[in-house]
């Protein structure tokens, strides 16, 4: 079939625009102290690129859906995501200043606030989803319950938090290849995945479709993780000028300390082309699957 | 009728015991790291009265139904509960190295893991419950939903957190009575309200019903928090060797602070005898949630 496609940023941009538009609408408003409100909007504006919900729209619209219907579903992925990048922020954690070129949460509005913050936002993810599912007549209720299920697997303990917690450990010099592929796979791939299969689950995917397209969230969540291993140590060789071979005994371990830059950077296409391929021939349109792949590995920065 | 009752202590006791058996069980087990694991463990195995999800198992048995039914579902309670202690107790909040005799999550796994493992009891509480819905056949799934709507509802902003908001500020000092009165309706009494209407939905409680043991929770929650801070100035004044009066002026805003130690115990005793009254006369039976309501205020600590 031959599709007019759109450029990729135009596309991304117009579903970010349409996100941003509705994204605080998704926040409790009524009897919330104010200065709890700020912080949860606060780190929710502060930019992004709103990739997981896009992710979820666009698996919708391969279905040739109108993606537009499942926005007050999808969008809570970013009040979600919103709440880790808080706490992972946090001085106990990442102790980072800055996200974005802006404060982080915690600097503008204390710890303890950030960390109720993120609470609240981690809470209100599964309540808005599960409100709106009630809300719509025709809309599966056991497919509501299905995605608040793996909402909480991919995002729990066995998936996003555990992803945490490894790279936690790494941190403290725990690290092999398998530990380092373990926390590439679940500190941003689980959430990744999760949204590639809500928009399939919503869709009416087949077991089959299902399957070919949470292997792509994999492929993609990984080759993302390795393209920012090889980003890094290219940006620090940058900084520091020094050649990229010594770099690799910098003390953040990553991707290329393992396998070497050439081997990482072939390793990227090669999931990349895999996952492409996982999704090309399973009875729905991949195109803008496909260009969203390309555009998470071969950004700049 | 006439119903032969156990002391109250033997029925929580049993309860207590049956939900400290099964706990466990509802952590996630496979692909999660050790630490984490230990971590959520840990606190959920530290002791405390499992009055939540007693209270959500005594409510269904008021409609003359088999508690152990709900267990797994009102079990999920204890995993919410839990997670906010251990953020509550976090250095960046109350800063606690004790509760219940023993170190506190933070003390034990260090801040970060605390923090992690509080997420991850949060986010598998709701995914239990919506997993265990799926699976029971005769469960009605918007009952399901509605539990998970109204879960987050009472435990998030507007709710749970919001009151530990509010509590967050007031240690900075902006208190008035209407504030204090914030705090002790939703930083503990959000939770037990949803606990005694989990059991209720979970009945099929009527509207008028659903209606009658809301109020009984929110007076039961509101007591039990004035009680709290009776029992925290009466303390106090016994280990400084204080007169209660001059305790008034203490760092603390307590109840008695703005009514005065006699008004406030009085205050106590009404607000119980409102909540039994409440759920009286409504073709359920009442008598252990009676007992439960006087145990919860007329303990010694």
């Amino acid at each position: 079939m031959s599709q007019q496609l759109k450029p990729i940023t135009d596309y991304l941009d117009e579903k970010a625009g349409l996100i941003n538009q509705h994204i605080t609408l998704f926040l409790p408003r009524e009897n919330v102290p104010s200065k709890l409100k700020d912080a949860m909007e606060y780190s929710l504006l502060a930019g992004g690129k709103r990739i997981r919900p896009i992710l979820a729209m666009a698996t919708y619209e391969a279905f040739e859906r109108n993606s537009e219907d499942i926005l007050p579903i999808a969008i809570n992925i970013e009040l979600l995501h919103t709440y880790s990048l808080i706490h992972d922020d946090l001085p106990a954690m990442d102790d980072d200043d800055y996200r974005r070129g802006k404060l982080t949460n915690h600097k503008v509005f204390g710890e303890a606030m950030a960390i109720l913050a993120g609470d609240a936002l981690l809470t209100h993810t599964f309540g808005n989803i599960a409100k709106y599912v009630r809300s719509v007549p025709d809309l599966s209720l056991d497919c509501g319950l299905q995605i608040l299920e793996e909402l909480a697997f991919y995002s729990g303990a066995a998936g996003m938090v555990g992803g945490q917690v490894a790279d936690l450990l790494e941190e403290q010099g725990i690290t092999t290849l398998d530990e380092l592929l373990y926390i590439h796979t679940y500190k941003t791939g689980s959430l990744i995945v999760f949204s590639i299969r809500l928009g399939a689950i919503l869709a009416g995917a087949n077991e089959k479709q299902l399957q070919a397209l949470t292997e792509f969230g994999e492929k993609i969540g990984l080759a993302f993780q390795i393209q920012d291993d090889i980003l890094d140590v290219i940006g620090d060789s940058d900084k520091l000028g020094k050649t990229v071979g010594s770099d690799q005994m910098n003390d953040k371990v990553t991707y290329p300390f393992f396998k070497g830059m050439e081997a990482s950077k072939q390793e990227v296409k090669q999931l990349i082309h895999t996952a492409k391929d996982s999704i090309s021939d399973i009875g729905i349109n991949p195109a803008y699957l496909h260009l969203i792949a390309d555009y998470l590995v071969y950004r700049e920065s």
